[in-house]
């Protein structure tokens, strides 16, 4: 692999994921990543821009914000891309009114949308409302449907909480996808749109930008096809066999963010 | 399409689908689908062969036989090719020692099944027992599985109660699939060694026989797929799409078990 300074180089902003990035979420209200307060503040103090990129739906922005800001981090509302205020627009512009699969406490950021007479079903990370009952209310929406229209808030496969692995919103998008032989929308990373929101919203070209996550397909694979570079950190859900994906392989791989900015901070910013 | 005499011309044994041929279950306990009563016994008394093949997995052979006969039907557990007693017999031959994803009825088909230290999952039509948290556990085991392995009891997409579509056990099994970069073994319809051992249990060639099911990928296209013909019925799950389906033709479309069992008598049994 090359020397870092020649990976790095043109490297103008940074696109950072949450969770298992800054933090491992979990029922205790999650867990600082060490180090990642402070790599936070260097790059915010960098000539480099940085953004977040997060595929966080079971908490609001602002609620995950303010948990951030507690935990230390340097971060505000207006710094994070998200899936579900992404959405809103999308359901705005098309006219879908949809019923809600998601989890109760985001169930805030869709107040200014009109979810009577549903023509599409809208699920995010749900977690424990992933009943049966809810999934099965979902499947029946979307089957009564015409034209089924499935909008997906991320397709991660699982997170790491600091109990352990869960499960996130992807395999339950799989579930109905198979159920109703149809496809969903994804709005939330690896969709190229969501990417590109965030680079539009960070001011930044994406052959100048770099995504910074721990997972290989959605952070790092996603962002390479935007023309992007990607850096995988060894935290949050990362796998050893994730440095042999079959598909995708990273523009670099480093054992936590304060790592990843050491290095962005000694190779690009001078 | 050519004559029914033609289409169903050397037919010696009929293989029959469950829920949705002969009723829909539901909470209430479901109920027998008109005619089909009279159409299993007409069959019985002829000279055909016939066999039960069902995915059912949310109750034990038993109690669906004793359910089906309170109901009319007449049939014994021996007519009944299903699911969970065939898994037992692969888990014993591979040494396999299952964490059970699967209804509560029907534990006590794996009674003598040594389930300590699971290195398998294996997945039924759970229902409500599809609870987030009892998704996340089965997950957590196949991820700590150096090769991990998935039996799933039928992958059928829905199927019909008395109250509306319902999820079956393939949505979920897609889910885990999904989340850990795995394929399920599919032990049940429209697996060909399913279909292969109900054959031998009716002990009648594939060529000879005919599947009567009203899902036009797990029953029909899953019997054509071993030589054997397929008709579906316009009751359970049927749906007028699955006339146009793009992958799977049926050798005829019926309205019920009642008009299938006609021709049959009428073309075959003479």
């Amino acid at each position: 692999m090359a020397a870092w300074g020649e990976r790095l180089a043109g490297v103008r902003g940074v696109l950072l994921d949450i969770s298992g990035v800054l933090y491992d979420s979990g029922a205790d209200g999650g867990a600082p990543i060490a180090g990642s307060v402070e790599a936070v503040a260097r790059l915010k103090r960098s000539r480099l821009k940085v953004r977040f990129c997060t595929n966080e739906s079971q908490k609001p922005r602002g609620k995950l914000v303010r948990a951030l800001r507690q935990a230390g981090f340097d971060i505000s509302e207006g710094d994070v891309t998200a899936p579900a205020p992404a959405s809103c627009q999308i359901l705005r512009e098309r006219g879908l009114r949809p019923h809600l699969l998601i989890h109760d406490d985001i169930r805030s950021e869709f107040d200014q949308i009109d979810t009577s007479n549903p023509n599409c079903v809208v699920i995010g990370d749900a977690k424990e409302a992933f009943s049966y009952q809810n999934m099965n209310k979902a499947f029946q929406v979307l089957m009564e449907l015409e034209k089924p229209v499935l909008i997906s808030l991320g397709k991660g496969r699982y997170y790491k909480e600091t109990s352990g692995l869960m499960l996130d919103v992807g395999p339950y998008t799989k579930a109905l996808e198979y159920a109703c032989g149809i496809d969903a929308e994804v709005v939330g990373k690896p969709s190229p749109e969501f990417f590109k929101s965030a680079l539009q919203e960070m001011g930044v070209e994406a052959h100048q930008a770099i995504m910074i996550g721990d997972d290989i397909v959605g952070d790092v694979g996603g962002a390479q096809r935007c023309g992007m570079r990607g850096l995988q950190v060894r935290t949050g859900k990362f796998r050893p066999s994730d440095e042999h994906h079959p598909e995708v392989k990273a523009d670099g791989y480093v054992d936590n963010l304060a790592e990843a900015v050491d290095l962005l901070l000694l190779h690009v910013d001078q």
